[in-house]
């Protein structure tokens, strides 16, 4: 099997590299790529560094065909929100062209794509399905949703087998990036691991979706498997939890209590801190499968820090 | 006021420069803009004929600025079906060209959009409302509603002042004009002013929504203006009423009577004949009318033919 993954060199992209990798199977052809490359390339992998939102590097990349690509690669919400062109360029414009060659070269390719619960916007206290009307308030969110909905055309008119999956925060990322509003979802694991006091900018009680790198990984593999015609997005199960009992969880498994004190960010906590019940049972009864609790979350959590 | 109309030479288009005609306020500096145009163009309206898919027209185009824009232009949705290039380029990079440009230029241009219901999708059974969720199943509504959730986040960011309108089919369409599914809804009054006899696709009781070019002009003068606060995408509302009803309006109103049969078009019934409820409340509070029963709408339709 001919795989591609784009954004191989970023945090979701490294974990799915080495799942693929454990996974040893040569007869796969597996090609990366990323602006660089951080991280050893396997040997049996094949790594193409460029930048998809340059026409030449697409025709390049996808000449040769393949038959599944994850497209991962996307810029964070909050970098995309200040840099309206590069956003543009690699949010909306990289996807629409990457998919539009996929397809010219072969309409059977399943295209798994790294969408967000961004498309969503505000929720109020709604329990989110299927049918949760979407109305992101970053551009972030309404670059992901542009590309949900011309993917699923594709799928539609059998120009391409495509999945876009609806990913909330995946923890922990590392401390290095930047650009994700959600990062305190992250930092509460490298200061609880370091037994670093942790400022939450957001209060104790703020809910939010929980889903390690682990079950992100696995999701993008099990999505690959489905067949095109059983629908085109996929809201995951994630984990619900509040920030507390994460925080508890964390310290839980680490064995250590640092002070952590909580903020009233009301931005922060509008956006990723007040998130409703999810009903996920129509992606569940499809194998999806959430962190089971918010132990399991921690250690898994931990295991990529 | 600088006012540009796209598409002004189109059925919609005619209707909308000739009201800005009858409006005759010499402070306004209309400009048109259309692949060509067949009709003469009002001597204090400047029109530049051009292709909106072509970057430099468009640098051109917009260079002086605009206070109003009335964005119409469109490649209508059986022929975008068939040729996706040309839909993608019409009604997907045009529009999100020309807001783009506008916005550089001045981040309080008003933009109104001429979107479609064919942003829906299948409707089934259930109410319209502002929460209606949306599953394209035409390439055009796809571009449509990526179009609409770009706009909004261009508003919602301060980049322009947006504001798209989901018109229903609108009759009656010149016969000359192709491409449209819903062409059936303009063919039966053409027939019945001519006395000819009428083979209409679907079934009798089919439950379509229809609006008059009249009372699509209104409409986009309406949204025109409006303030940008108050919400950026609007489902006007329409007159729901049964294929059966409207012949019977037409004949009443033109004073003949040939003969009528239907046909059971399953698709196009399912598309354009099967249209639920719709709350249009949220649009009527805000100013927004439909053409008042069967009989204005049949002698609307009439004036334009």
């Amino acid at each position: 099997m001919r795989i591609l993954v784009t954004g191989a060199d970023g945090f979701l992209g490294r974990g799915l590299v080495n799942a693929l990798a454990a996974r040893n199977n040569r007869a796969d052809k597996i090609t990366l790529t990323d602006l660089g490359r951080s991280e050893t390339c396997p040997d049996f992998m094949d790594f193409k560094p460029g930048d998809l939102g340059d026409p030449s590097f697409l025709d390049e990349l996808t000449q040769s065909g393949f038959d599944l690509v994850f497209h991962l690669a996307s810029i964070p919400g909050s970098r995309a929100e200040q840099d309206q062109a590069l956003g543009h360029r690699v949010n909306l414009m990289a996807p629409l062209s990457l998919a539009d060659r996929l397809a010219a070269g072969n309409a059977g390719t399943r295209f798994v794509f790294a969408s967000s619960i961004a498309v969503y916007g505000d929720l109020a206290s709604r329990t989110v399905n299927p049918d949760t009307p979407c109305h992101p308030q970053l551009t972030y969110g309404a670059h992901k949703l542009m590309t949900e909905i011309m993917l699923s055309d594709m799928t539609r008119r059998g120009a391409l087998s495509t999945i876009s999956i609806r990913f909330p925060g995946i923890v922990a990322r590392p401390q290095s990036e930047s650009g994700h509003g959600s990062a305190f979802m992250s930092q509460l694991f490298h200061r609880i691991r370091a037994n670093e006091p942790f400022e939450c900018p957001v209060p104790a009680e703020s809910t939010c979706w929980w889903m390690s790198r682990d079950a992100a990984v696995g999701t993008l593999l099990h999505a690959a498997g489905l067949a095109a015609t059983e629908g085109c997005i996929i809201q995951p199960p994630a984990l619900r939890a509040t920030v507390a009992e994460v925080v508890e969880a964390a310290m839980r498994v680490a064995g250590r209590r640092p002070l952590v004190s909580y903020g009233r960010n009301d931005a922060l906590q509008r956006i990723f801190g007040s998130m409703p019940h999810l009903d996920a049972s129509q992606a569940f009864s499809r194998g999806f499968r959430a962190d089971a609790n918010v132990d399991t979350l921690a250690q898994a959590a931990f295991s990529g820090v």
